[in-house]
């Protein structure tokens, strides 16, 4: 059995610093690095993009809204076409990193609340599809499971990636706890290598105890968690018991 | 004899519009497309990418300082390796929607007061040639005749193309007549066609009527320039009679 | 008979041109200053300022999303205290502008999507009339009438103005036809000035005909309504016959 | 004798926190608050001032560059009047925030590039110093001992404070040893307790060991060098043993 472990990476800003890219990049294979517009600068991007690149994970652009101030987690209501074009815009200055180190970018995950509304609006999710595509039609569009973001991908016929959270509590529907209510974030080690696995099975323990059924070809590790590096670490061990290979997307998913 | 005729396109910004891209397009053969730090942004670039194109008109980028509020024009003391990663970033995402119509862009020219630090600073200039250079070793990078930015250029192996400027007056030293200043702008046709001819011929008459040496591979044309069309007109029929030929740099510089 | 006229003024931005404040300021007696977030800067904003004082006409702030890539015109989902705070930022910024030329604001018109938002959301608006209050309980905020805005400064013991739009068609609920379809603006000189003297006697003609009551102390121009100087004069002579005088919201509203 | 201890606050912006305010306000007797441009944001302003008041610690404005990237650390060479205008923005903004918390900001400090470039510039100094009268006159305007910025504001009438820095080494000429030089920064507590109370003597000992002389009426400590906390602690206890006293400027200077 293979799977994907992502993280959001990339998200310093200035003289800002956020994250601890050192510390977890070794443990995954696909970086979703931001592009400048919710987080990120051109100079973080290279320099986390040649980090990537020597750690060996496969690097992939993390757009988000024009809203630096709120780190794109705001709901926005752009208009027709302004998607597309903002992200071409940000998938097209990330790949110029990309490609100055002689690699090419694998794949593209919007972020944040754009992320989660494309996850329910169909047109949204046409608009995402169609930049991706346009940007370069062998990038694997990453969204969640069953979603609109996934289904636009296959309609514009691109490789798409559904992805689980390892450190995340969900819903009976499929959806996640609000980042805000208690036991939405799972910080034991062993907790979040349980649910890595089990969905390994297709499988989901739910906040309320019952089991769902979820397929993922990615899981994401969030950097911000507390004791992010350990768990990842926790995790690579427990796979490697399991014998679950950690495998970047661009090898999982042929398409 | 030959001259690519150039314009600063795609200046307009959200709710703002700016220049008469319109206008003047059919009268240029290469287009310098601003990129979203000091003007445009991703759906002036497409639509001013699309029209390029469908005036058979060639694409750059006219990347600038991280500046909207003084258009790019204010100088900046930047830190070693920002510009350089500024304008990568700035060329990639202008690259996107380029590729995206089934184009690759043609050349690179520094906008505003990024322009005028170069011509004279050694090591901006190899920042910039640095950029241009990663993003594409085919782009033509643009520059004032003579400018450390022009020799940047060729010590990375970059065509580079030589920058006159038809509606500006010159000083003896060969640069230009402060924008401010009385007689800084030619906006009569004919005395625009008569410098533009006379560079053909590798001479500019200064503001002081001397006559000076130049050599010109492109001439820019200022869009805000009052009767920017008129004088563009004019002057593709003063080429005509003379026999200079309106040929884009990509085909001008072989390099 | 009294009414105030406003417009929103001050949208320029950097080197962009917008509206024409210097035709249009002459007619009306509040006018609505950008605050940079939306439009403005703060050259814009002193201009702004001087030429309103010098024009009698009395000031308010007219703050914005941070959007200014989309003139404020976008939905935004802030989180609680998010408003409040930004509303609270631009409001000082202005009025230390406005005090410099020994003046005081007057009243506070939220912008855009901002405003259209808080007339129907009740915590926004009671955000919206915090940060008023806060910055100088003296202060008049204009929203629509009935609104959820209205409410929330009556609430917070502000003195309010009903706001009326004397270039833009009304559905039979009260609300704006969108300004994209068909007959949403009034560009009729006379037309303007027939809803005016209308909604003077507390009615509005909707689009479909029917006659429906409104209550305004406030009468919107836009000054990018085409021939918008040609209405606001067309609209004075009409009120003078119809001795309907154009008084400034201070003086109006008396709380 | 009395100095005051001065520090830059509000420095985090949207969801990227810096700096360790909660540890250091208890120390200082004024505090420097970002104003949005190149730190801090609206909600950081807000609870930055809130914090200070019940610490009993006076507020200043710290404004900055248009320069959020380069967090106002990157000389810009702005045109006539912009300066002015810029401050005059930043300082209502945060007066706003001040002024309803029931106080009144004490002084005004320009931060980073700017700081630096008004002690040697004339004209930029008379900008801000204008600016800073038009806010408020009886605002104290802090600049490095002997400054241009020191001289504009007492031609502008203005109240002044002059800068000592403790825990930053000196050149002869009384300026300090660049940031990135070795030896640049003093870490150790009492080195620290040593330099401030010799200043308190009008003295300074240089890099070099030179002993020259300056007079500062107030201290900056930086919340940046590595245990900014506990060099304020051991500073306070020093300065009582030597019965220096920390007040704030507002008491100091009574001009």
């Amino acid at each position: 059995m293979k799977v994907d472990l992502n993280s959001d990476m990339g998200e310093s800003y200035g003289a800002w610093a956020m994250g601890d890219d050192e510390a977890l990049m070794p443990h995954i294979t696909s970086a979703n690095i931001a592009c400048g517009w919710h987080a990120g600068d051109p100079q973080v991007m290279r320099r986390t993009v040649t980090f990537a690149k020597a750690c060996g994970v496969r690097i992939g652009a993390h757009p988000g809204y024009p809203d630096l101030l709120g780190f794109g987690r705001r709901p926005m209501q752009l208009s027709s076409g302004e998607t597309r074009d903002y992200l071409l815009y940000q998938i097209g200055a990330l790949a110029a990193f990309v490609h100055a180190e002689g690699l090419r970018p694998q794949h593209v995950k919007p972020h944040g609340a754009l992320y989660n509304a494309a996850a329910k609006d169909r047109s949204l999710s046409h608009e995402i599809a169609e930049a991706v595509a346009e940007a370069d039609p062998r990038l694997i569009l990453v969204g969640p499971p069953e979603s609109e973001l996934v289904r636009a991908g296959q309609q514009a016929g691109l490789k798409v990636a559904r992805e689980g959270f390892g450190d995340r509590a969900y819903n009976e529907d499929g959806s996640l706890i609000a980042r805000r209510l208690p036991g939405a974030l799972l910080t034991d080690p062993d907790a979040v290598a349980d649910q890595v696995l089990m969905m390994m099975e297709g499988k989901v323990r739910t906040i309320t105890g019952k089991t769902i059924a979820i397929a993922v070809d990615t899981i994401c590790l969030h950097g911000d968690t507390p004791g992010a590096a350990a768990i990842a670490r926790r995790l690579r061990e427990r796979m490697a018991v399991a014998r679950v290979a950690a495998v970047p997307l661009g090898e999982l998913i042929v398409g």
